[in-house]
């Protein structure tokens, strides 16, 4: 299932609602439920949380009602709805130096070792930081002269992970989805990344989730980011350093991932602040992050001094 | 108000409830308030969001109440509680190299500079990293040879800031309490702290929240800690490098500070890295973080691998 978050347009209603994006249509999980006098979570992190019998009723759901059939109020064209980020995230855990070629433009660019790590770099954005596909990333000129992107693959935890092996780690993940690692790169305290990372709005995230069975293979996506139409990065996650059974392997060994934690994966090389000369982001710049199959998170920067 | 969230003791029942700690009692504030047929939220984070009205109401209740016409049910002896965490905070924000002598040690033993900062070094820890008082603290041999601690203020925001002056600052402030800071020093990743500080239970917090009007100077408080009863730490929140107003100004700046989230102020020095030779905690240890007026937070140490 493609899972969003969204309101619907014109009725001045923004409450966030929980939906599965069927080719141009939203249908509502909980009112479509309700019509059938079953219930489900209205919200993403109830429906995580509520786990996998959530996850096959809502798909019996929408296979015993056919297009025609969906109650009336359920179904809303994807154009008469905003979507939001899917859900806020107890914690967002990052990983730097995930990729071999981002490893060598960040130690030309940045402070970062040349040396590939050997063991994941671990940092994390706060939930105030996340913001939703379509909604600004805010530039502040008395902060940063270097906000940069990252493109990377959002890994949506189903199952609080504790101490999990390699080879138990695929059961713990719910879903797949985008998130933009948004840098001001001189923010940067004595090493540490966390203002630099974690400023609010340098979380896009979205447009969807997609269930983990709706991705054959995690570690070949195709993922990218383009500004104002121009492309920056082109890789797959075939080139992450640490692969995803072992970043949860790795973090679960001292750190408790709940449901509905975001691992954002790592961002490929074609970040600004490696090219010749550095290139950041300004008011009025379109950041489009895409991975296969999963979409395109598109944000405008916005001037917010 | 001396606020604790307890559980009372050989009932069975673990939920956790919002208590006022009056000498060795503790008087439960939603049972209190039910009982004049009036209410209050039976969790801290929900007081702290219910805002001003909620601790006139509690401060009001309090006083109408003398000891003696108390609902019966709605008192505890403190011997008969168990405290938990105040409250899992929607994001801690730790802050390194905040006292001089800190800065100084940490140079000759870590990897920092020796500089002191020119602006806060921010980090995070996660709410899984939260755990209550005489709760143990994780050892696991496995990840770590170098465990060790740092007593830290607790700033427990109480009104959402966003861009908050200095001037200001001090009305965003809902409580104090104590962090012990604890760090696994050879779980740095690259230079981030992240996988070092956020482990599972490396954020011991309490025993008690003290609304802001109870602390009469946050800026002169002695703090201290001892491992097995030797002193280590002794020092007083005076030689902060950034107050506590400064600090809540700069984080906010850029990242929005919500009711509830947490503050952890920096530690001064005494850590274990900086002894000569280097010691650091193990299975069996007892960990005490002193704070003038706020109390001591203990916590054992235990294998947990």
């Amino acid at each position: 299932m493609r899972l969003v978050t969204y309101s619907l347009d014109g009725t001045g209603d923004t409450t966030p609602r929980l939906g599965v994006q069927l080719d141009a249509q939203v249908v509502d999980l909980a009112a479509t439920a309700a019509a059938t006098g079953t219930e489900l979570p209205g919200d993403l992190l109830s429906f995580i949380r509520a786990g996998q019998p959530a996850v096959d009723a809502a798909r019996s759901l929408l296979r015993a009602s056919g297009t025609g059939d969906r109650p009336a109020g359920a179904v809303h064209p994807l154009a008469e709805v905003t979507l939001h980020a899917p859900l806020r995230p107890g914690k967002i855990i990052g990983v730097g130096l995930n990729y071999v070629e981002h490893v060598e433009e960040s130690s030309r660019s940045l402070d970062t070792d040349r040396e590939l790590p050997d063991r994941p770099v671990l940092f994390s954005k706060p939930a105030t930081a996340v913001t939703g596909p379509g909604r600004p990333i805010l530039h502040n000129a008395d902060l940063t002269k270097q906000l940069d992107w990252e493109c990377e693959l959002a890994v949506v935890i189903g199952k609080t992970a504790s101490k999990v092996s390699e080879g138990d780690a695929w059961g713990h993940i719910f879903g797949y989805s985008i998130i933009n690692d948004i840098s001001a790169r001189d923010q940067r305290r004595s090493g540490q990344w966390f203002f630099s990372k974690g400023q609010d709005s340098y979380a896009p995230f979205g447009p969807a989730v997609l269930t983990a069975d709706e991705i054959e293979n995690p570690l070949d996506l195709d993922l990218g980011l383009k500004v104002n139409g121009e492309t920056k990065q082109n890789s797959n996650t075939r080139h992450m350093l640490f692969t995803i059974p072992r970043l949860i392997a790795d973090i679960s060994s001292g750190v408790t991932l709940e449901p509905g934690d975001v691992i954002a994966t790592g961002s490929p090389s074609g970040v600004g602040a490696g090219m010749v000369p550095p290139q950041f982001l300004q008011p009025g710049d379109l950041v489009e992050a895409t991975i296969q199959h999963i979409g395109t998170l598109a944000n405008p920067v916005v001037d917010a001094r």
